[in-house]
């Protein structure tokens, strides 16, 4: 079996091995440099601050479809407890148990892999249960700053939301980044808005996940072509789906995290962001959205924050 | 029995309930204000990025003694599933269990209680194992991004690490400020350095924790009297640890969380930041320390990062 | 408010506070003695066993009606894991979060308390976050053999199961034991079959849980007068549901936890043995049903096995 | 590499694939026949019960050797918590994580590979991240009664236990049962019992794992003469730990699960049972000791308890 030709082709025009060592397991995070951050620093002129974390709680997004992926069950293992004898100070304390890939989260490079290969051409058995992933685990991603760019491509369709069988294609960025008068460039962290988390806002988890509006399988060599650093959406699974192409399924995950080594990011809330950003005119700003450093995770949490 | 007078004596003039409405979960965040985030933008000069969190392992800082607050735990859910079938792209996906104060973290407000109450005068009791914290739990703070100050009083004193036994006074962060030409004001997160944190990263997670320097009782003042948005330190106990008066525990906790509802940074790894900000003479930057929106949660990790 | 007299009524009647002494922590398991244990094992006769516990598994029972009542969540954290290097023998290891009370499993005595107390008049908030139930946690139970005793109501009725709102009054009981041909004695666990459970083996895990037969607020004195040490179903809410009696909810829990200090199980699967017992025209059998001791928990996973 | 020929020609005799035909699961557990579990029951004498099972806590034996092999930590996600309003009956529940493997438990015959294939032949690549073992999971087990035999080699040789070199050996087997005036017969559960526990109980966790006495490789040959169905001993390694033979780690391991197809247990307290059998001048009774049915589980805890 494996994938189809049309897969491979793309595969081959986008991909990253070697490009920046043999060792080198953060791909384009290498794209954002000192000056990338001085500039998008210069970015700030509002000082508002808007997150784009969803709330981590037991009746979050996950509805059981993805086994093991659970929303974060909360407990207490301590309230109020005086531990140094009656009428001393008390303290509280909490235990979680979540799925790293639950919420608003970064995929790590080795969450995906194809014909038995992760990024850099390392092999996909190098993940274990007992280390994680050996190479390019989230714990390898020092920090995670950068110019952010907000390509609302919903707002400008003049729609709420995508319906859930759009494919944003490379002319949907394009479209977007005209209407944000922005100009994608290398060490960006690129924000995708389709409106669609709009459903789970509103209580619906199971249509928020299933049809879904998402990345086409021709934008990784848009994505490509300008040295994009990272690419982050308002969906479940980030790409269309179902898929474009039969029985081609995940092929931008592939692209992204295997060929071309740049992180994903799902879930993210880009809804008061865009409200932002079209009442300041503007769609790039500091973007902050540093993984919580597990070690040899394939994802983790993330609380991003645009700096407007 | 009861705290001491002494201790109420400080809380008196440090307390804050009120200052910004009865209903207020958020307390000295509040005075980080959009005027005061665009100024810390103009900080970034360099463009370098500081990771403050530590990895987050089994094998981290707990030793045990705190029960109930494990080291994360990892496990894997997915490997390489081929979840469409063979030869589709394949996933992985990690679970993890963690104490939420278990590693670099912030304490949330209702992280400490005293005489039945929390931040703002309400009542202890609204914790509970079921909603976990109905007031302040962390997911109440939107964002914690701010300019960040290091008062490196080890490296101010021309020592690598303060002894343990050695309390964190208001003249230590005179000095410390003074070293590293900079004046602590309103709306700043403060870093205190006292290089405790390398007994940890030597390996030695018991002599990290005990003894300890860290904050003394009348440091709460100083940060008070400057409007300090939020202050966080590199050692397990936050304050000196045993404490200075006999048998009065955790009082710095209690004046900051629960008397002027400012939240306490653990654990924050100061080292490479020290280094930085003595190669770059300076000790302001952009200090991006989101929390992770735990619903109800009294605490939270956290990966700040420094942006120089 | 509080409960109402019809409640007390009851309560005063079947109450066993300091019957066993002030310092008791296991109720009526004080009544499964050497004698009672040695003539179970000779109602052994096929030497057929049959295992009551429901699978433990992520699409278990829980349906998040019950918020932190979750289904165990497997995760391995060893795979083939040659850890002592290539070439030798390899290990696997798993690792599960679960709610105690998320399927086949024992209630212990502070599972639930009414007007501030627990079973043998204890403070209800000596159960904390900290420790668990300092009282009567199910890991103060050692053991939990005795003789056990089908009462098929669904069978005895020629039902395949119960309608959800039929409550089981002591009738039925009288009736099921008849149809048994068995006498209800002193240290005997009883387990009331209503044939619910169907319904979730079915996968309809909403419909099992409401409506539900279950027992009725006039079974207690029944179980009471026989000196019944334990008894369990194969309801999720083990009591009828919703309740007989307008805004009394889970007054039989209050009932035979707190008034009696009598454990209850719930979501035990009594398919194979009502058929089984129907076979062998028999209805007593040996029942081990013993409790995994979590150290201050108010209830367990229980994998019980009928010996007949 | 691979294992040595001297583990290879064991392993030859005491192989049991194909006995009970190409799609057994449970190997040795069908030894346990309806006719051996009527005569254990006729072993029941005087009605005592003595629960094998170490209390679950976080302070148990697991001292962080191996990596993710945790102690049970308990959290509490309701306490007296009055679900259906102010003056109702309240409920607490518990959520616990824990190592399936990490007090005492039972190893699954999945819990060991070696050559790439688990019991009856089937390849190790069966058990997944995703599924756990697909083939002789835990929960393939229905039930485990059978009678019990204590092997009690401490007490035989007059020791309170033995010394951590000791390999216990068929000959130490034959002593004790002689010193039990029991013989060991088809479908028995053996304990065999070092007293090595002692050293956990007074707590020194670190002494209890390590060295240890524990079973030779000569032993498996000696239980599969008698057609044992089940081994379970007072240690945390099972087998003498470092092994008899340099650099071939485990083999007891190999031959009892791979190549038996026979379940191990571990870390069952035999010491009050000790007692009782000195006692009662008798080794022999019905032992229950109910695998938790988690589902592709390679392991689980139990609360064994012998009848006598």
């Amino acid at each position: 079996m494996g994938l189809p030709a049309e897969f491979h082709d793309i595969a081959k025009r986008v991909n990253n091995w070697g490009r920046w060592g043999a060792d080198d397991e953060i791909g384009t995070l290498n794209l954002i440099t000192d000056e990338v951050v001085r500039a998008a620093a210069t970015t700030v002129t509002s000082g508002r601050r808007i997150p784009l974390g969803l709330p981590l709680r037991q009746d979050g997004i996950q509805t059981g479809v993805i086994p093991g992926r659970i929303n974060p069950v909360h407990a207490m293992v301590q309230i109020n407890q005086e531990i140094f004898g009656p009428g001393t100070v008390a303290c509280s304390d909490d235990l979680v148990t979540l799925g790293l890939q639950s919420a608003t989260h970064w995929d790590a490079l080795p969450h995906a892999s194809h014909s038995g290969r992760i990024y850099n051409g390392r092999p996909a058995d190098s993940i274990t249960a007992h280390h994680g992933a050996e190479f390019s685990g989230i714990d390898k991603v020092p920090h995670l700053v950068s110019r952010g760019v907000l390509l609302d491509v919903a707002r400008a369709k003049g729609l709420d939301r995508l319906p859930g069988n759009h494919a944003v294609t490379p002319e949907d960025l394009d479209e977007a980044a005209e209407f944000g008068r922005v100009t994608v460039g290398a060490g960006d962290i690129v924000l995708v808005r389709t409106g669609q988390l709009q459903l789970s806002l509103a209580g619906d988890h199971h249509a928020y996940g299933y049809p879904s509006p998402g990345l086409s399988i021709r934008t990784p060599e848009w994505f490509h072509a300008r040295d994009v650093a990272a690419v982050a959406n308002d969906t479940l699974t980030f790409e269309i789906f179902p898929p474009e192409i039969e029985n081609l399924w995940l092929p931008v995950h592939a692209l992204h995290l295997v060929e071309m080594g740049m992180l994903q990011g799902q879930n993210f809330n880009l809804e008061e962001l865009s409200t932002a950003c079209a009442q300041e005119s503007r769609h790039a700003f500091l973007l902050s959205a540093m993984p919580e450093p597990f070690v040899g995770a394939t994802g983790t949490p993330v609380a991003p924050v645009a700096v407007l």
